[in-house]
């Protein structure tokens, strides 16, 4: 079986949740695989061991998952985005729409230095307004986004389309679409 | 520098976070830092290659990026240990007392098999609650906790004399103690 579906085949369909009608996408059945998670792993560390990074962010929670075990293995630094008020020191918020109401990622503003190359990676994209708003971090402190990088894209959901739209590179390992 | 002392010297200290009286210890500093960020994951994967583990857990949210990163360099699966109501498929949760009310953890029910051996990753040990509840978890499910193991321990909050009074096995790469 090729990498990208045997990745694929590892996660787990869940109907219905967090609501009726959504099939949610569930990572945890493949990261607690030994195989499925160095799979995974494997797979962005070598995509990313041919571009030139400074740091990996990863977005909170699951994107901290992903984000240093290959921050790890390239040999950088990995640096934690996170919602509001997590962060002990001092940070830049930056603010995105959701379906109802808004919502907001913090980056501390010592997390890299200015023209820094930064790798952003999360698990799943979906709308992606999160992963817009962190890039929007990102370049807000002087960092340059390498990537947006995901485990799975639901394309569907319109998050590739508007990752491309606000002029970032998107990677996705696997999709999900129509099913 | 011994390399416990240059882990601990790329940890910054806050004062007053999150309250007056406090000294809050950053980890970010240490993991934004490519070399720090190698130094302490190295650590962790030397220390637990010589142990037989069949999983690694990690306790959200920081946890996550120490858990993962070890997972990967032993090869095996990370199970994410999380806060209610993150976790999308059937789990078990233990309540546990903080300094005014209670909080509580969550497991997916089949992140392993019964038996399997499970080391449980945080960043800091302060009270121990939360990683203490993490074990019992582990337990409910039939798992073996291989250890609790940490970057940070500040052994004056207790936590330490209370996990080891709780019949774990108990590790950190550095303790601050009466600073």
């Amino acid at each position: 079986m090729e990498i990208k579906n045997k990745i694929k085949s590892k996660i787990r369909n869940i109907h219905d949740f967090p609501k009726d009608g959504i099939i949610f996408r569930d990572i945890t059945t493949l990261i607690n695989d030994s195989e499925g998670f160095s799979l995974v792993i494997d797979e962005l560390t070598k995509r990313y061991s041919s571009l030139e990074i400074d740091a990996v962010a990863g977005i909170e929670a699951r994107g901290f998952i992903f984000g240093a075990a290959v921050a790890n293995n390239l040999g950088k630094g990995f640096i934690p985005i996170r919602k509001a008020g997590k962060l002990p020191f001092d940070t830049i918020s930056y603010e995105y729409d959701l379906e109802y109401g808004t919502d907001v990622v913090e980056i501390h503003t010592d997390s890299f230095k200015k023209g820094d190359k930064i790798l952003i990676l999360d698990d799943l994209l979906a709308t992606g307004g999160t992963s817009i708003a962190s890039a929007k971090l990102v370049e807000k402190l002087g960092g340059e986004v390498v990537e947006l990088g995901f485990v799975v894209n639901l394309p569907d959901i319109g998050g590739e389309k508007a990752i491309k739209d606000s002029g970032y590179s998107m990677f996705s390992i696997c999709e999900f679409e129509g099913e």
